[in-house]
């Protein structure tokens, strides 16, 4: 690898100059061996987000990023691959119910998740609500597993794009997440390092959203499009609302029965058609296209590669539910319709009840959340339960409701309320 | 201290927001106890460098980087103070005949002075060629010898804008060193905890200066200036030409020799011309009219006041230069008159010969360096000397010839070359 220094390649950054594809080779190679100290990515960093990146910048960020560690590869399953990734969101548990129903359908979903930080609930914490059920799987497993059950939803190991996670924990504590090349370059080069064939993004956008913005949302998403393309990886974006949590629950146990009900055929209606949603977009990528999800899901096949896919990682799925040790209600404090219920107000609640951490390492409580009553175009009625907020430490209510103060509108009776679509836009 | 976080504070900058008074004494104060870590200092850095600071966030700056260390005071003392301070140049040499002029002039001059780094040379490590002589004071010798001798060329002891040292070494590694209001307030930090009651700031301009831009050196002039003034320290700037080397002589104890020339009465116009430009402002800032600099020079009064200033730091000032053990003629390629000569390139030429440093500790030769035998304006003639290269290491010659290769424009006899003024402007 050709020889550079840590400032060279700050200072062309910093002087609005483009990276040469050497340059970029260089530091995240040094960056990953040591060589570059932590104080210099972070310069880095924010030279980058201030100045920007091209497309061919950020395609060989990706592609070094991918280089620094191992490369998986399905390509010798007996059925082609697909996997979605989610920016993040609050009640977002549709990877749950998604994964199931995709390998149902016959696609295989090699799906490697991480866990939550800040008021967005990860994957892998809502899972391990489950008694028995494990995130760490080695390599081996999570092909036998794919192969046999056709779903697998496990922690990206160690060998998956080092550099990224290297950078990642340097971005949180600098300052530096908000830079697109940089968040569409750690997502791409653990999607395409994982090996699958096809991919479909949901880039969230609204106030319970990395990106409250839907210029910033598409951006982010015709970048990451871009760079699965150039991989050779089939790739789609939609943008879907948070401004609205998803579903009637955030938390981690009452999320999965939440999915659960999904899967039994019921649940509410927006994870259900968030869910069908990205599963014909991961089957068309992968090729699939004479088989209807909705089908599949009413047939109760996706229910049963769930059951499988959790016993598989030593769950057991019909365990009863963890539940936190105290609840308390909140009341509606008129009547009407609930016009606005903020996606932000509720995650940071969430997380005040100890269903997310505020920084990794911390532990989350399996039955920590908040249950809400309604759904904006709902009626309420002054006096009946809005919310239910659940922790195992009831010191913790009054902040969690502090956040919900103000989350939220209900309008008279005859306010008009129009819903925003679910699925704001498509990026191919 | 009221409490912020790190990334509160970067994200501020980042997204262009004027940080508060509690966010900048915060940041400092914790930046030096360690509880900011240097990555988020670099991306903080990075931040103000591509954002900027205003006239206030930056005096705070300032302050709060003093405030983390002691404050020097003299003004107990019998005579009043005067301080220089320069940005650096190539065969800047001019501290060392100044202030021992200054102090027979009747003012004290309590000089901190820097190790070089890269292709400007230190004010330390050219007395350091002396043999005997120390830069480590205690304040009470300091205090002392400014009494007594009245003139201190030392280093600054670590007692002094810590906060400043930790962020000077930080900038130097991650590409944050080219931004004005860190520059000012690195400067003026130290020159205010120092303890002088005026100062005159040389800020120098062209190829071989850090501000190869007048607009630029302006706006650094014009930075500190106004910080002195926010501090109570009378303050002046000038803004002097660093397109071509001062003097003839670029290296240690070379530089030594000439400043002891230009003591004795004789040496290079130039340094001569901005030695007594400098003591005027400084007299003048230290409210004494009544002396003429250029009298006291030629008195040999100055010339006493070295030697004290020398022994008095347990150096021998009559011993002999110390030589380098290799040396190198290069002829001029042709005859006519010398057009330009790039500071830069007489300044890395330097620096690989051995007279300055790569990184922070590395040793200096004391008589490396180089001589020119010609300045812009002078007749050259073919096959006569034009540079000797110095060093103890006789394969250093060729990269220090290669940096000279280029640096140099001979004209015909009758070429136009109108010289450019020393002093290009004054800033009060």
């Amino acid at each position: 690898m050709a020889g550079h220094d840590a400032v060279e390649v700050i200072a062309a950054k910093r002087d609005q100059r483009q990276l040469s594809d050497s340059q970029i080779d260089w530091v995240i190679d040094a960056y990953t061996r040591g060589a570059v100290a932590d104080e210099q990515m972070s310069a880095l960093a924010m030279a980058i987000l201030l100045n920007g990146m091209n497309r061919r910048e950020i395609a060989r960020w990706t592609n070094a990023m991918i280089a620094s560690g191992e490369r998986m590869d399905f390509s010798t399953l007996s059925r082609p691959t697909a996997d979605k990734h989610s920016t993040g969101g609050v009640g977002d548990k549709i990877t749950l119910p998604l994964a199931p129903l995709v390998a149902a359908c016959g696609v295989a979903v090699p799906q490697l998740s991480g866990r939550g930080l800040g008021h967005t609930g990860g994957t892998l914490d809502k899972l391990e609500s489950i008694p028995g059920w494990r995130a760490a799987l080695s390599n081996e497993e999570m092909f036998a597993q794919l192969e046999s059950v056709g779903a697998v939803i496990c922690a990206a190991g160690d060998g998956l794009a080092p550099a990224d996670k290297k950078l990642y924990a340097l971005r949180d504590v600098t300052g530096t997440v908000e830079a697109i090349p940089l968040i569409a370059s750690s997502i791409m080069s653990k999607k395409i390092a994982e090996g699958t064939g096809s991919l479909v993004l949901d880039v969230k956008v609204g106030s319970g959203a990395f990106m409250k913005d839907v210029e910033r949302a598409r951006e982010l998403a015709r970048t990451m499009v871009g760079l699965g393309k150039d991989a050779g990886v089939h790739t789609v974006a939609l943008l879907t609302d948070m401004a609205t949590p998803l579903g009637l629950t955030a938390g981690n146990a009452i999320e999965v029965a939440e999915s659960v009900e999904v899967l039994a055929g019921g649940g509410p209606a927006d994870v259900v058609e968030l869910t069908l949603a990205l599963a014909r977009e991961m089957l068309a990528g992968a090729g699939v296209e004479d088989v209807d999800p909705a089908e599949v899901l009413a047939s109760g096949r996706a229910m049963d590669v769930w059951k499988a896919m959790i016993r598989a990682q030593d769950g057991d799925p019909d365990a009863p539910m963890r539940e936190a040790r105290e609840s308390h209600v909140v009341a509606a404090p008129s009547s009407g319709v609930l016009t606005r219920l903020d996606a932000m107000a509720v995650g940071v609640a969430a997380w005040r009840l100890g269903a997310g951490r505020a920084k990794q390492g911390d532990a989350v409580q399996d039955g920590a959340g908040v249950v809400w009553h309604a759904r904006p175009g709902d009626t309420v009625t002054e006096g009946a339960p809005l919310f239910t907020l659940l922790t195992d430490e009831p010191e913790r209510f009054d902040r969690a409701m502090a956040s919900l103060d103000g989350g939220y509108d209900i309008g008279p009776h005859d306010a008009a309320y129009a819903p925003s679509p679910l699925v704001i836009d498509r990026i191919s």
